[in-house]
């Protein structure tokens, strides 16, 4: 194995010290976050090597980001620094109106990461990569970035590169069904490894479980692994032929955001690793479930140590000595 | 519609930062707190057009509940600044002995809005107001205070403005129910609307649900409106021979604290807005379940579109889009 | 006297709690600031009533913006939410790299506020209204905002309503000395009070102070008085032909932002409440040395009260009993 | 009732603000904690005369540990003040990677309380006292701590002194079940009173409960009461031939640390009060579950008042009027 | 040296973590603080063996009042717990409207502690005691709480104990010079040592100040030591016909509260230690130094190698290695 | 210019949140450390290319230390991982007894990098370098360490690596003038750029100033250049048979700690860019500057940009526009 390259748009994120509505907050904790980051990160802290292509704004948040890849092990060698426009940054209302759900407020528009441009694709994007790791939000900033992401998907594949895709779908940014089915669907076309998850298959599909699942297999024609993630009924994947299932992990509930990306992010990790589907499956359930029962997005993914000692007390249940 | 009007003391209160002893404690929040102003804040949330009679004193808390009246756009002509007599404040204990059970250590006593007497009535209270709004904390300050709440009760009735009542029972101002009782039964049978708890209705009166239901809609003769609210069991309403149902919204509960003056506002606004009292007793609900959901009295009290939002993402369960 | 009308941009402020460079802040707190906000709300916590012409975002900030605005009793009616655009922020780095200098992070273009045009003025902005209060950001912002501005200063001239301008020069917005000039120039031409400050006199204009002054006053040619505020050294009036001076207060100066504006709104409120132009300087010295004394742009602003104790405790001395 | 003595090191905790990996945490607040310190708290709290034996470095963190002692009422004059060895502190990584479950890292090798001897062992130690309290903790320490536990212990049976022992298992310094039993063997033989809980109870000894529990009474041959404390499946004492039971109280838990040391501090005072063992166990449980609710070791121990007012709102139910 | 008796109120103090005005602060630290005690805490630290003669509400605050004597050593049997009436507790605003200057905000009035009559006077008061102190603020309160320190005084003398006296005027309780004069009197003529400040001086007589020190000697009669602290300017002391002075040691001033306390304590803990008035006035005066370049009335009390460090450093300059 | 390598121990920082007696702190802050980490970041953040030798624990805080010179762009490949000692260590009281004085506590006893010895050094190591840097803390650790650090000189010698040291004693460490000067001799004769500050001077050496500094020019045979810290009255540099001299800039001192690593790193930084001995003493001065202004060691260091706006803002004055 050589090394992942992820792509997509990093951000600095603004979230308040306290539930409820963003009208009362005066107090907020600054993050970094972004669903390719995230996967990669977790991908990094699983031991494989990773790099990232964004751009960041020349001040001081672009900076934050890139030292926050750097501090997390991940080159930064490719991210570019844009002198003209600003990086990407948001505000988060958490578990208001309803307990455990997050509203989101971004400052992106005219972002450094929106400005990236089929351009800014070099030769050695690709050097010592042999996966891409890309969601459905990046095609979605806007068409600039749409198309820069399918030429890289493209020169991927061209260059033996395995293509991963999340669909990811985000209403503030695709308004309907219609907007987001198109901006997904070449990708979906060209990935070797999709994950998706339940609310997106809703949102892209009508029908049963099984219909809209159908649907998704016809439109990801060329992929190896497919996987459905389901929140707290656990996950599916759909590999040559079969399909694997996995029970979620109970724990209480803290923040949704960013489980999906660790699930995405150990599985990846442990089929590099040589691991079966349905072991890969066992370690994203995990690293979900860690992920949901702690605040932010990067501090709670786990290592293998960690991963394997949360599967440890799971089976061995309270009455187990740990000091 | 006009003007509601809401009659009370307005507190301040600290909040400590860490549930358990007070003994403990070393870092305070303020807040401000007091079950009108909580119902009335939650009525102008709702786009009800409000005002408030109490009186503070003339030291930096008292600005705070002004300033803090005004910011919620509840106007504050008839806030009286009372010079010889500071604000009433509190301090909470929380989570002690009893896990989300609350505990209240008032510095009340001779506080400015216990100093409130008849002589403190003018004519210009009664100004553009259709609906009055009192509590049982109230007359249960003392004597004075008593007689000023019954004054503005009867001038209400004679210029033809509802009168709502919530019996609000504190024990640590009325220590027993002979007390209380004799404390709320004028303002119960001169009430249009009346709000009472589970507690409130176990403190009054003796035997079975039903039998102490029949006590209360005897005392509360010319009430228009009686509505019971049952905590985690929901609420049921009263009204024109009918007994309507409304099961209360799960959701973790984080403070109970304001909860029930949520329901108060949210189920009045409803009502005032043209709704039925079906609809009416699923806003007071939604209202209160929002509340208890998070810290704070004033803060959580939810607009009209938090309410939808809540109720709309309640029913579709946890696979919507939100992002 | 009716009423004090404000126009310029209001903006959310995130302010770190930690001096040093932005790259290591990780927690943030919320404030409200804009010149000509301060301005108003200096003046209304000196007794004169005070309205704000401007536009916020449809979100959080918005409501954050007219929650404060409504809290200090400035009147909101002439605040326009603009459903399009979001309400303008920024980021503060405070002491770095050099000690007290603050460099600002601004996230405003395309804000509601910089999307008002002439369009969005109607009769009723000067209803009730003798004094407008405008500053050099407001122009600065862009042409479309610089219209507006202008014509509202000729509408308010031909009202007989009074009109402020402090230049108040952004180099942020406007890059030199030409465009600075050409911004700011109309203004100065129609103002009845003209405020400015050493760093603006010397980006505008070359020479000795004396000569500074006097191109000043040639093209301030309408003006009945002008002040120059000097920082540590005071503030100088020019008022019917003689010049009045102040020294500063010494104080420990904790963050500037936010003095100049004291000084205004505190020298204006004296004006209105009659007091001659040198008791005005004095009271203004003091609005400003109490402002750079401690954090926050609103916060600190005094009261009649506090400007009386603050005087005399100051010539009093130490061994004042104040407890 | 004289006075219970206490034995053991007792340790500076850092515990970090927020839940995960301690790799980013970057906030700690200071605590004291120590598990035969927190069940001398627990006693002293309801009322008991206590002491306490150990050793402190002559460094703050060794103020801090006699400071709070004094504060709670418990006497230092046996703690001895070390000049050179370092008072022993640890940090706790909370919830990571698996909710609720804590780890702890220590600085506490060479510390002064693990260089105590038995030449540290003055006639002045058991003046007055009639029950002496001791964990597995401390003979697990090092050789030299574990003689002077057993001189202790020894002499405490020849003045008449009850010894009461619980089990206390820390496989961060006993690695093995056989080095375990080794350590805790002695203490057994002579332990008039002993607890002991499920995970030492699985650590220990083979077989089904029954047996374990048969195992346990063979080896504590001289044991008058004998308490096995099974968390969320509440505890059992064996008393005069009888087996008593309680169920737990069912609360949120916030924290683990400490509850079985309030359980063991609140049933010693029970029997001490000379209630019998099933209100003892009651009580015990009653104080478990107080402190598994909220955070910190010494801050949630109940006095009398607190117990009482829990059963009786855990009896009464939610409907019951607190404020 | 047997005992040192305060006697005084002691209060819980809420201290803003910001400064600036009272309106806008959120957070606030909870503190314990009161002259006497002040003084009785730093002679404890420096090795004096105390007591405290006081009373507390029987509420969490009392409590902590006791737990914090407690903490520091000082003896609390003759702390009375008053079922009937509250804690006193005061918040704090902190400099505002003038940088370095305090205001407090009672909530004293019927505080357990103003209660006080001569019948909780009871000879053990008098114990092992040879030194009292007692401060201008305790008569000051009310008549009551007047007759009963003037009794405790008086038994003090006919028992051979020394009266300490600081005139520590409060012009919140005494408005005038002829109240302030008429309650000071009777103390002044009885006490051993007196302690007076520049401000209480300017307050209590007319003239230079060579007059005003006469006048003062005039009353205080009997008094063997009078010491006059003057801030910034040091302090002097009167004895055996001589006058000691000692320059003020310049240090940042964060808080000035409590210096004059620290002082006190320091002189008096040296004075019976035996250290001549020209060394214990420099003791007094360094720890006064320490206590106003920190937070907090008693955090900053200094033990006796934190005053020769002090000492040291002063002398020895910057120069000297620490690490 | 190729790498710059420094050799050190690390440690992990315990900040309290507020100045004065540990005894007191609640809440601490943590923090990366080290005098030569603190020297390799500044030249970092100048665009110097650095590695670092040590070793840290295999634990949560050697993680820490990874990261954090990660973050900062410091290659580690050369930080061993040490599976059986912790990382070090330590505690900070700030400001007490004494105003802007530190103490400190450690806990680095065994700690990892203390076990280093000269079995670590291999040849990798030295690839690639030509400067290494190394302070007199390092060979003050113990016998072995110093005989590894010997060994690393002399290596770096015989490749032609240009060897900085900075005498940086600690009497904590080594404790009386005979030891100190033993311990720096050797490194002294080797060093080719040697550092050194008013204290140590003073420790080391006997006489005046000029004595002091021929003694220590007699010590560093070898040096070319050799530079004297003096705190606020500035720094020389001897090189080339000439004394340069820099003023200190004066800016409020937060935090010494630092402030002289900054200027080494800075010094050196301007020496490798090509900019001569006089211009390296100016940067040297204002990266200190700018570092004694703020709390903590590494986040106040300057890059480029500060240092340059902190020269123009000092010498442009007050009236220059920044924002």
């Amino acid at each position: 194995m050589k090394k992942v390259l992820g792509m997509g748009e990093i951000m600095v994120q603004f979230n308040p010290t306290e539930k409820g509505p963003l009208l009362y907050q005066r107090m907020f904790e600054r993050h970094v976050a972004g669903s390719e980051a995230n996967i990669i990160i977790q991908m990094q802290k699983l031991d494989v090597k990773t790099s990232f292509f964004t751009a960041v704004g020349s001040d001081p948040f672009g900076e934050i980001i890139i030292n926050t890849l750097r501090e997390e092990g991940v080159e930064t060698n490719l991210v570019k620094i844009d002198e003209g426009n600003p990086t990407g940054i948001y505000f988060v209302q958490r578990s208001y109106p309803y307990p455990g759900k997050t509203t989101v407020f971004y400052y992106r528009e005219n972002s450094a990461a929106s400005k990236i441009t089929c351009d800014d694709i070099k030769e050695e994007v690709f050097e010592d990569v042999d996966m891409l790791i890309i969601s459905g939000i990046t095609p979605a900033l806007n068409e600039s970035v749409r198309n820069c992401a399918l030429k890289i998907v493209e020169m991927s594949k061209s260059r033996g590169i395995k293509v991963v895709f999340d669909t990811n779908i985000r209403i503030k940014l695709l308004k309907n069904k219609e907007k987001a089915l198109e901006c997904v669907q070449p990708f979906l076309e060209k990935a070797d490894i999709v994950f998706t998850g339940m609310g997106d298959l809703n949102f892209l599909f009508k029908g049963e479980f099984e219909d809209k699942k159908n649907q998704l297999k016809e439109l990801a024609k060329n992929t190896e692994i497919m996987v459905i993630k389901m929140g707290e009924k656990g996950a599916i994947a759909l590999y040559d032929g079969h399909t694997y299932k996995q029970d979620s992990f109970k724990v209480p509930v803290v923040d949704e955001l960013g489980a999906g990306d660790a699930f995405d992010g150990a599985f990846l990790a442990s089929i590099l690793k040589g691991y079966d589907v349905k072991t890969a499956l066992k370690y994203g359930c995990a690293a979900g479930a860690i992920t949901v029962s702690l605040k932010g997005d990067i501090e709670p993914l786990p290592k293998w140590n960690d991963l394997k000692l949360f599967l440890d007390i799971h089976s061995s249940g309270e009455s187990k000595l740990l000091r």
